[in-house]
């Protein structure tokens, strides 16, 4: 299987048929059709067999599928059974959030936090400590960082991806309303929240 | 023009032309040709053309666009000359950030947030209260809401979409990992975290 060759599109379904699949075990639902799950996820049955034939083999023809086995397949695809290490940068409301936000479970763990506010410098939240930014470069030679969460003010956005980018972070989780500039080979997801109030004020007068 | 002829591509490009357009005019830009915006922006310039024909006429042939025009034009065809009125379901980290990340510039006005722990209620968040999730529906008999925001714990989230679609919510901002089930006219624009991280997950390994 060659990775690079799948369309985002398909990888950005990969997440709703983990989270659907979840659910079905915590519902205690054991094995289900493909028609079933088509229509508890809202894709066609064709579109979820497209998307699993990028995959290999996922049930038997009649018979449907083991929700658990299924699961963990997805599991495996996105990358699950390995933990990622984040940082986050910039410790206010929303960084405290993204800490709390039990991503752990999932195998998603924050080491730490930095800001540059010295009230906040040694704070523990939820059990991360924030660290003074000034050590970032320090810090991120001696542990490896995963993704880098840019929840800073906009207009040090930039900057921080530089230092991070610099200091080896493979990839970026931006949610500063910009376009950051980083090398090809750096990862990045944005999410530009104003942008989703923007669709939902357009979506509302039309 | 009929605004709902318009793709979600289309709709999902225009706060993004806004936010390029917002930067040039603060760097002093008064005039763009077409190429420099494709530049910019990272869209090809008959992208450009064939997205902004969709509604009218913009810039002239070899002329290129007045910066502030075409920032004016975008912010018109997306709705921001009105005012939306917002109420946060979930008065914690994630609730207080949206309070305070300025969306009340673009005319996205929070004038409540709401939560069922009593420390909680009776707070004032960056100038906006915390009520009492009891007196949701009485609050929203008297004050008109465009754009419902949850911030909720999971389990109740569909219970409170639920309730704000009773009482009259236009739109949902979610922010639960769980796929609302709202009546077809509401509409829900949902940022799903965990997915962005899923995401990184599988990119980081391919």
């Amino acid at each position: 299987m060659n990775k690079g060759s799948i369309s985002m599109a398909v990888i950005r379904r990969l997440p709703k048929y983990h989270r659907c699949l979840s659910d079905m075990i915590d519902k205690g639902i054991e094995r289900i059709s493909s028609k079933e799950l088509s229509e508890t996820i809202g894709f066609s049955a064709s579109q979820i067999r497209q998307d699993f034939n990028n995959f290999g083999k996922f049930g038997q023809q009649g018979y449907g599928y083991n929700v658990e086995d299924l699961h963990s397949a997805i599991s495996n695809i996105i990358g699950l059974q390995h933990t990622y290490r984040l940082i986050v940068l910039g410790a206010g409301n929303l960084g405290e959030a993204l800490v709390n936000f039990g991503f752990e479970k999932l195998g998603f763990q924050v080491d730490a936090l930095f800001d540059n506010n010295t009230e906040k410098i040694g704070k523990i939240v939820h059990g991360v400590e924030v660290l003074d930014v000034n050590i970032l470069e320090t810090y991120m030679s001696k542990h490896p960082v995963d993704i880098a969460v840019i929840t800073t003010p906009v207009k040090v956005a930039q900057q921080i991806a530089d230092r991070v980018v610099i200091s080896g972070a493979r990839s970026i989780w931006n949610f500063a309303p910009v376009d950051l500039v980083v090398p090809e080979d750096v990862i990045v997801e944005n999410v530009h929240l104003v942008d989703n109030l923007m669709t939902l004020a357009y979506l509302l007068n039309s």
